[in-house]
């Protein structure tokens, strides 16, 4: 095989999710799209590694410095959501149920990965919920050791200033059956338990 | 999002076993990766869908006219094994343990799917076939009703050349369990048992 054929499947095998097999099949597929995806493909990456950045405000990613959802007037100001990563706040944006501002955190705090606050945009937030008109924090992470921790770090960053701080609830997935649930979960859906509306 | 992220996702998408949710986690491990691979990856897809070609001979991929194993003199001019795509001329490679030509059909016929023999690359096979030196044709195509529909018909095209006509032989594969053979394997396998050798 030729080198730059072998290049490529190494690339692309790098990939999460793609092995070297899939990488070999992905590069075929490919060959035979030259026109139609590859060189489309080629010229997008390029594009998007040049322009697309991180927001300075909330690290959302757009290709203007501050993103088109800090910048819109019509979101609600007084609410931040604050997220592990981008695709996070993707998937938020999906469900269409929020309209308030972000903050992407880029990970959790990890003992185990050597993560600690200074490696997080905790900084910024901070600053952020100093803003006059601030009323909530919702703290969208995880809800595994990790993030619960840094949940629990960032709440008593904030706990001093005039702010509600609030999780995501906890229990049942929506078509979710009782019988596949955890026992943590669970524990959380029993507890959390809310009155049948008729 | 930005259009040109959703540009990218949507195309990452149609890549073979990436769905939107893979796609967009390799968009955000890409940005992540920006000089390291995503800039490189962008520069070798443009490259590549560039110079790599077809080999006028046996369809191998290659950026010369004519592929590093046509042109190998060191290579067993007297043998061709017929398979049906690139992928399937590289797994032999990794295997090492074939020193002929090859000849890359493109696929295999297909009634479902309305591939006839003009869309495969079987002229250039049959003109190969004729060459002087030429011994064995051996049809290293899938064990499945497409191919082997395909293997009777490039094997009767050939039937009137002096040559040897081979395909693959069937049965237990190296390393596999009786028990999970299907009955057709192990009906083969059986019918074309060998001699032990003590």
């Amino acid at each position: 095989m030729h080198n730059l054929l072998e290049n490529l499947i190494r690339k692309l095998g790098r990939l999460p999710g793609l092995g070297p097999r899939s990488a070999r099949r992905t590069v075929l597929f490919l060959l035979k799209n030259r026109d139609r995806l590859m060189l489309p493909l080629a010229m997008e990456l390029h594009d998007v590694a040049g322009r697309v950045r991180s927001c300075v405000d909330c690290g959302n990613l757009d290709v203007v410095n501050q993103c088109s959802i800090c910048s819109d007037s019509q979101r609600d100001r007084s609410r931040i959501c604050v997220v592990e990563d981008v695709g996070d706040l993707w998937a938020m944006e999906r469900a269409a149920v929020y309209r308030g501002l972000y903050h992407v955190l880029g990970g959790t705090l990890s003992a185990l990965d050597g993560r600690g606050p200074e490696d997080l945009h905790i900084g910024r937030l901070l600053q952020r919920a100093k803003s006059a008109n601030m009323q909530e924090v919702i703290l969208a992470l995880s809800a595994t050791v990790d993030g619960q921790t840094t949940a629990h770090y960032i709440g008593e960053k904030l706990a001093n200033m005039p702010l509600e701080i609030t999780r995501l609830a906890h229990g049942m997935p929506v078509g979710g059956e009782l019988d596949y649930l955890d026992d943590g979960t669970l524990a959380q859906a029993l507890k959390a338990r809310a009155k049948l509306e008729i």
